[in-house]
């Protein structure tokens, strides 16, 4: 299959939506960036084909000609993601039923019933024939199947379709009423027909929560896995005409509602979009990243970012100088071989209108925003060596969509408990220490790791606490958390004790777990010497083969334990029974990597973010400041050059906010 | 009819939910923890029916069996609160329309259509045929018809019959006319078929308000009296075949939507469900079960309570030691012969897991909450004395769902007036001093009472103004509030000024009502010394024949009344005019219980809660503490026997929070 | 035409909800408050017509032959605002579709669908037989069709509608695909056929934003026309009959859905209903009077407020003593004729039973409220003099409905970016410094003014950008705001730069535009001496022609400025970056009002305010203490004579809170 023979620069451009004298101003203008791919062809789909039986190319043969002319990486999308309105006029059912129940009408985008054999079949015929067409071109580089997949639909074709899935799953009525525990409310089933989605008018309790999490972690499965099929469909269609051109789509980061795991075995290469809000904590974009780059475990495209300014967050601030340079460097950072932007040319009409781009409506290279992106595409074309290196990490925390769901339909005990957050707190631990870490599926092959932290492991299933067993019998470190162990793969619970199946490894037993209103806390100790507090939820835990690591000193069950350790085997496995504040979490996880002989890749105390890339015998390390104050460059970095600037790195150096050095050992 | 013979004490039990082996292990268990009964059956209409004309009991009949060996008290509940799917898929018309205009899809409980005749017809064959087969078991206790009735429904089937409702009532449209007032905004009808029911697609405005308060209000009664009908149906059917056993259905306190007392009146016995939240004060739990025993005057049982923690609220937090022990005990003195809980052991999936139970999922009777269930066994078996004990009060407090309803409907004044926090405002103060209070209906025998309390009479109807009036007369003290006197039973106004109907008692005529927000408040006095503040709604009250008892001495109207008494025949009648301070509130009645020589249970100050009841020459006098600090042992206990520990009650005796103290006198 | 011969003063007249008893004494009551005027006949098109062909007019006959015998001003409804239950009943079409898309049952007001025939035929033929029947009266004063025109509908006849409306506005589907930018997200239609409604099943984004603003705006336009129609073919109907009478509607202000520029064309004369809440400001009311008067620059009708509280509000406190005269003042000193109440007795049942009336429901003149009516009515009967008097500006505040609508559906950059909030801004510093100003529409004569606001001015259209250039030219100073000049009709961006059209007016360049949470906010100076800050957007200017009026002090674009003005021709453009705190505000539109030799009304500086209308060589001026101090009278005014009570006004006078002075000079 063909590779990037260069980091790939650029991002979606629509010259369909302007006048053709605007094109070649354009070549110019991006020539100028050092842009050197388009990503084309994503919102076409109604002009393409007018209708059932016409095609009309025209247009995009003469872009794809241009792009070729001038040498661009195509990124070719196949126009997928909004349904042509002619077709929502004569074929109702392509569009999608709420979670309210309500039949949609044409608009917007994403609108596509994904069991819809009408946009199936045009769907897959539309990226036949584009791959048919250009399948063949030299500067194809990458296809990109559709746009951001997401959504659910509660049609009555995916209503019939939910039923053929979950007679493949369970074959027998019996196992189903088994698995849902559908004696429960007297909700016993006797026939596949008597199913129906879990939605508003059915199971689903206010938009977030359910009678029957079973039920609606089987739909969430089912709707990922149709969109999946939508993916592989066309996918398919593609690869009968190119063989060697990467297939992606461009995915959301800790989206919800699809089983990116899944997703990525189906995909070459994996591509994201990345948005973070005026106030998204760094760590939590590091996070994704990794997360991004370990549905594959290999470098990914970042495949849309804006160049300074969103338009659908509540306040779209600027990007500062420098913030926008330091953000795509994080990205190459954490795995990235492309920088992509939404967009190359800024829209003039419609909702994203307020969105930056490289040229702006004014029309020219004269803005700061145009600038910066100039300098780094002047940066970024000597860094082509960089391709393909790749992120180590002796630390691996587990991040799984079937644990995002069921964590988040329980019923109890606290409200705000939110799968994405939890997962955080532990990543952010490492990313403050400057330690780098995988995120990793439920079915990583853990000996890679030193370390495994699996937060909130609330559903363990299938053959996951052998393998952890044995990961941890082999001298690994693992760490876990309150709410973890408590149900299997159907959401019923691992009766006998929680953490159930983590009992054994933990060496504890969790009576009962308490929760905290917001204006609650509890006090707390860990050792002799440090206190704290925690809230959220508390673990009532009992010690069986474990030793406490520190205790609750205040509320009724003062003097149990808040955390701790057990030796099993050759290894040890932390046990976390609340959410702990900062600085008790980060005296805890030191115990833990000191364990696992987890080192930063800094010896200093810094509040800089540092990471690195490997190829061969070569180390790309990322040096960049995301804090709103200067802050003093690790000794360890003098004499070094960053390859950036071609500057030495002084003694003394200090890196203003969102300065970043880039140094090749 | 059959009378307990003990307090029952057990509760909801689905051992259908388990393999037979757990059903042994659970025996064991129970007995050890003393429980005597099980609620069961409440969710297995699928089960026993799985189609149109087949009935399946060979598992029932198998539980029971064990249950009926074992000498339990068996509470057989009808399995009618959840429909099987089959119905809804082969009659969608079972199934309800919610407040938006959706009809719903099978799914959740509580979910038929109260006026569809596919349901009543099955739903009463499967009562009847349950009695027939049941009904003359020795060791059937109560039968529990359905399982907490509510919600509503908007469908058309309702539509029709709530025509049908409404031409019982009002006979002619012209009174039909009048009563909603139809001449304002031009809604005169013609036809009893141009009456639609008022939901967010006609008269609702938001989910709590309407544009015809009269309409709304008969659709709650209508919507109340067909689920009663639902009730008295199958009630019926099992009184067919079984006249002895008494029959319940399980309610829930001061749920708005059905009007209890008019339920309470089919009913043999009152069973309600006890769920504060972490948050609830302990005086609106008290409050609650006074109501509940006011329904029929009469002991009641406690159908449901969780032995520690929640799971459907928002933060469910753990029940501290001794808090399930108290609670019990609290439910006990205010009137109640059962304790049961939901449930007997926890289930293994579906929404309600993190409910606590006594067995929880880890199966065994090593627990905190075990321990605390079986302690409280072993105590309630040495109590059976108390059954039917009686609860005496000199306090009458008036609830009344058709003022709970047309108030929280009004559109003004204040949009933060609630119906049951006034009453609670009252309630606490009687709480506050250990006086007994009787909550009791707008038709209830005043002349039981020498204080009758009735906050926010908002709806005088029938011949209220005239028992009242009688009351007064011979000696009674009235106490009232502003928003009292407002309207008649169709929500139009008393003309003539307000209070309307109560202006005469109260000697005052209130010419406006001024509304405060959130950020406002008027300075009072009470008397000479006294200053407060008083919020949400102010009267500005002219004196008739009453005296002022306290001023505002802030705002416009400075100067005149926030609250007076009028000496009425050999009564008196206390009018406050504003939402007073607690301290304020206290001095004011303080004045009122004088007047009507109530005197609390105990001569000394102390935040201890003392409830007593009597039964022929004894007297149980409950003493609790709901604080979180220990509270002093009122002098007047030393040397009594605290009937659960045995111990004789010492001069100084403190009791540590959750403590409980019974003394038999 | 007619013209009104007094101040109309009486309102909302119901005698039909009421025994002909009460009409009587309604009409001795009234008499004696002075009120010379009955708004009639509002809500009561199914008592008048009960069926297709019957018309029922006995009661409104009655009703006018005692007003006429009692020498009313009659202000003629034609009830054509709630549709007959039975229409609905029969014609289900002449309901509405919800922005959700549901189709409404009958219930309510406001309900009809504008584009059904029904409703349609039934409305203008009710229109026409009573301008028949009741045109020559020689009491009728002015017609008032229909009632609060507003909401809106997305049902199928109004779908087909919208795409009539669309062909005529586009010609071809190609400007229309062009108009609404339709090559985004691949909208592009072939047929108008594939138009749907922009509602929550389409285009909406939440209830307050679209994907596509063109369509959305268009369809508000196609809205506000559609009802625009309705009050068109019933004025045409009654217009057939009577040619003499004046004609109006009773409008609402800012609100937003009707485009009252284009409305007030098609009336004769305006009347709006002014119901401010608790915690309005004073301005804002002063603001939407002059609104309400700009609409045809001509005095207006009050045609409802409240004698003392509202009842749909969450807090309807009282009007305090002297608060509803002054508020009644204050419209009359803005422009209005007329003082009219909602309503003169108030109603016993529905929702409006705690909005405040003439008579309350203690129904007589011994109420506080009374008194104030009487008081008033007293008052006015001597000032007819002032009929037809004008105000005069010299400052023009422009607002805009497609601003209002455009600005407000833009997805980004500030989510809290509000047009009515941002407009008050601007007239706050006028109405403080008690300057008249004209609210105008965007096509006003410039010429009439010396000073022209224009805040957000986001959408500049037709000849606008050549009238303004003109007007600047010619000496005039104009004031304009960030979010100015970016989009033309459609929504689309004027390219090129920001603020596009006003670039050469401004002098400036706008490069970027900052968006600041409600947490951010950024420093500022004016000038070199006043320091401030600024929160929301914040504009980065670069100057071209214009000069820097002070900068930011913080964030990354310190020194760039905050405000600029740029001398063009004759005359100065100031333009505002960001948003202001009042105090920098006020300095900064100090140097306007200088340049534009713009005066107050008053020498000193008061916090007062003080209005005058004028009328050949007399001046009414209008000086009214909103405060809640005493605030001292100007010195200007000493020896004058106060009209309103006769006195002469001494030196050192005060005014108390709400007192209100008319002088006449």
């Amino acid at each position: 299959m063909k590779q990037f023979k260069r980091i790939l620069y650029g991002g979606d451009y629509n010259p369909n939506q302007w006048e053709k004298s605007t094109w070649k101003e354009d070549m110019e203008i991006f020539r100028n960036a050092k842009i050197n791919s388009a990503t084309i062809n994503v919102f076409s789909w109604a002009k393409i084909q007018p209708s059932e039986n016409e095609y009309y190319f025209d247009e995009l043969d003469e872009i794809i000609n241009m792009l070729t002319k001038e040498e661009y990486d195509i990124v070719l999308a196949t126009s997928t993601a909004a349904l042509p309105a002619w077709m929502f006029k004569r074929y109702p059912e392509v569009g999608r039923t709420d979670y309210e129940g309500r039949h949609h009408k044409f608009g917007q985008r994403h609108n596509a019933c994904p069991n819809s054999l009408i946009y199936q079949k045009y769907a897959s015929r539309l990226a036949g024939k584009l791959a048919e067409r250009y399948g063949e071109n030299p500067r194809l580089s990458c296809w990109h199947i559709n746009n951001e997949y997401g959504g659910e639909c509660f049609c009555e074709n995916c209503e019939k379709a939910f039923r053929v899935w979950l007679k493949d799953k369970y074959q027998t009525i019996e196992v189903l009423n088994k698995a849902w525990n559908l004696e429960f409310w007297g909700h016993t089933i006797y026939d596949w027909d008597e199913i129906v989605l879990p939605n508003a008018l059915s199971e689903g309790i206010g938009p977030d929560k359910t009678a029957f999490a079973g039920i609606s972690i089987d739909y969430r499965r089912f709707n990922s896995d149709s969109m999946l099929e939508n993916f592989k469909m066309e996918r398919d269609a593609v690869r009968k005409y190119d063989q060697e051109t990467p297939i992606t789509t461009n995915i959301m980061g800790t989206y919800k509602n699809l089983d990116y795991f899944k997703w990525a075995k189906e995909m070459d290469i994996i591509s994201w979009d990345n948005y973070p809000a005026f106030d998204t904590p760094w760590s939590m974009v590091a996070m994704t990243h990794d997360l991004m780059r370990g549905l594959k475990n290999k470098p990914f495209m970042l495949m849309e970012q804006t160049p300074s300014q969103q338009n659908w967050q509540s306040y779209n601030s600027l990007k500062k100088p420098g913030q926008m340079r330091a953000q795509s460097y994080q990205t190459v950072a954490h795995g990235s071989d492309t920088i992509q932007f939404f967009q190359l040319r800024r829209s003039v009409g419609a909702c994203e209108k307020f969105h930056g781009a490289v040229i702006e409506h004014v029309g020219t290279e004269n803005t700061r925003v145009f600038r910066e992106v100039k300098q780094l595409g002047e940066e970024l074309e000597q860094l082509d060596g960089i391709l393909n290196a790749e992120n180590q990490s002796k630390v691996g925390i587990i991040f799984d969509w079937d644990n995002y769901w069921a964590l988040e339909y329980t019923s109890g005990p606290n409200k705000d408990l939110k799968y994405v957050d939890q997962i955080h707190q532990y990543y952010r631990y490492f990313y403050d220490k400057n330690i780098s870490v995988d995120m990793i599926p439920v079915d990583a092959d853990f000996s890679n790791y030193s370390l495994v932290v699996a937060p909130v492991l609330y559903m363990i299933k299938d053959d996951m606490q052998e393998q952890l067993e044995k990961f941890v019998s082999n001298g690994g470190t693992f760490v876990t958390t309150f709410m973890s162990g408590i149900v299997d793969q159907s959401d019923n619970v691992h009766l006998g004790g929680y953490p159930g199946p983590l009992r054994k490894l933990t060496g504890i037993w969790v009576e009962e777990i308490d929760a905290l209103a917001p204006t609650q806390k509890n006090e707390i100790k860990l050792g002799n010497e440090h206190t704290g507090t925690s809230t959220l939820v508390s673990d009532l835990i009992h010690l069986e083969t474990a030793e406490s690591l520190g205790e609750y000193t205040s509320n009724f069950y003062a003097g149990m334990p808040i955390a701790t350790v057990n030796h099993y085997q050759n290894g040890k496995v932390y046990y976390v029974g609340t959410q702990l504040d900062t600085s008790t979490m980060s005296k805890l996880l030191d115990q833990a990597i000191n364990d696992a002989e987890v080192e930063s890749l800094v010896t200093e105390e810094t509040e800089l973010e540092i990471t690195c890339r490997y190829k061969e015998d070569e180390c790309f390390t990322f040096i960049m400041n995301f804090t709103q104050t200067n802050q003093k460059l690790p000794k360890q970095f003098t004499e070094a050059i960053d390859v950036l600037t071609g500057n030495k790195l002084e003694e003394g150096k200090e890196l203003i906010p969102y300065e970043t050095i880039l140094i090749k050992e």
